[in-house]
């Protein structure tokens, strides 16, 4: 097996470089929503939480986007947090705000320094990209940039080439999610995540999506994937699992393979 | 998914259709051992017993032989059993008898009826398969033709070439278990496993061996697999992990697949 690659913070490997992590999102539509989440995901020990931030209804106002971020930074205790806007393009929700005040929030968000890691879509103006980068760089924010397409999977070689976009255009870490429409998709998009890691300077993020590619969630890390997303409370995308499972499936699946 | 090929006696899918079924092995060098290992893995509730013949001290003896199978099945209460003298070539035990001597118990042993299934290695002599077939048939006995690789993983088209040969030599089930050097060999099993899923009437069983292809003990079905070896007492190849852990797995796979 190639080396796994960690996700690095400030030098240190997440969790100690445990392998895959184990990422839950945050959808809460308020920050009492958010914190109630949190109440329910915190005692389920995530590696990571992913805050779904295009969930959120005070998007639009920025104050209350980093007040709401300071209040998850301080009750996460340390577990790393991933701020991320998806795009309605990529299966996100619907904003009130344009792609401009997204970039002004991104980097207000990397400014306060009260989140770890951004997600943005490799999918972007090179020019955005650009910027998200270089506030997270300023700030000691990892980039995580990301492809999702929830219709079908792309064949191998495109799915290789997007990993291998991401790390061109600087990011820290790559993630690809794509949905499969039968198993033969879901073997394409490991295949890829395997070909990938062994190209790729940054470790990388993948997964086949719904019930067909539910296993690469459980397995994706013996094939490259540094982090699998489950669920604590609420679900952010098809086929996620609950957590719980997930923590078991990775100990069998560690123990067989002999992986300490 | 494709439509799972389930493994048939009498016209009837064992355990009810469940997929995979869970096979444990017996690899007893006594019948007072193999007896004591049925009393440990009878309450795991296996779907499928495989006895290997090979273990077993007194194989020259026909008799012995055929009184511990009626042992078994007496004790199996019900749980379909597979006869196995897995050859030296394919990793098996040394054993006392030549092919000659096989080939005249495997007759005695389908004539008995008191076995269910019967494994033969597909590198035999043609001849040979053609008794042993013919012998499994007249009495209902179903034919596994296997094939093992204990020291590498052969190409795609090899993989897919021995499913197909296994459904061509007349048998009713067709397995190929082989030893993967990295994961690239794994998802090489996994695709043959898809691919020859598509193309076989009969059913199949895969898996790659080791600790690295520990997870297509797990995952397998979800590519065509219809039977999974596990730990019940012992193990009989690298990589089987314990019944309790496959169940689980299984469980959690099958719901997160939406499978029933």
């Amino acid at each position: 097996m190639q080396t796994p690659k960690t996700i690095d913070l400030h030098g240190q490997p997440i969790a100690g470089g445990k392998f895959p992590l184990i990422c839950t999102p945050l959808v809460g539509r308020t920050l009492d929503k958010l914190l109630t989440e949190l109440d329910v995901v915190l005692p389920k020990q995530p590696d990571v939480l992913e805050w779904r931030v295009d969930f959120f209804e005070q998007i639009d106002d920025a104050g209350a986007v980093m007040a709401a971020a300071r209040a998850i930074k301080a009750r996460a205790g340390g577990i790393p947090v991933l701020f991320t806007r998806r795009s309605t393009l990529e299966g996100g929700e619907k904003i009130a705000l344009n792609e401009g005040q997204v970039l002004s929030l991104y980097e207000a968000v990397c400014a306060s320094q009260s989140i770890d890691l951004i997600d943005y879509e490799m999918a972007n103006d090179p020019a955005n990209i650009v910027r998200v980068r270089s506030a997270a760089k300023s700030h000691g924010i990892k980039l995580v940039l990301s492809f999702h397409n929830f219709s079908y999977t792309p064949s191998l070689e495109s799915l290789v080439g997007k990993f291998l976009s991401a790390d061109q255009l600087g990011a820290d870490v790559a993630k690809v999610a794509v949905m499969p429409r039968d198993m033969d998709d879901v073997l394409t998009l490991l295949t890829a995540t395997r070909e990938a890691s062994k190209k790729l300077r940054i470790p990388l993020i993948s997964m086949s999506m719904g019930p067909l590619g539910a296993i690469t969630r459980m397995i994706g890390g013996a094939f490259g994937s540094s982090l699998s997303f489950a669920v604590g409370a609420a679900a952010s995308a098809p086929g996620q699992v609950p957590i719980e499972d997930l923590n078991t499936v990775l100990g069998i699946v560690n123990q067989a393979m002999g992986v300490k």
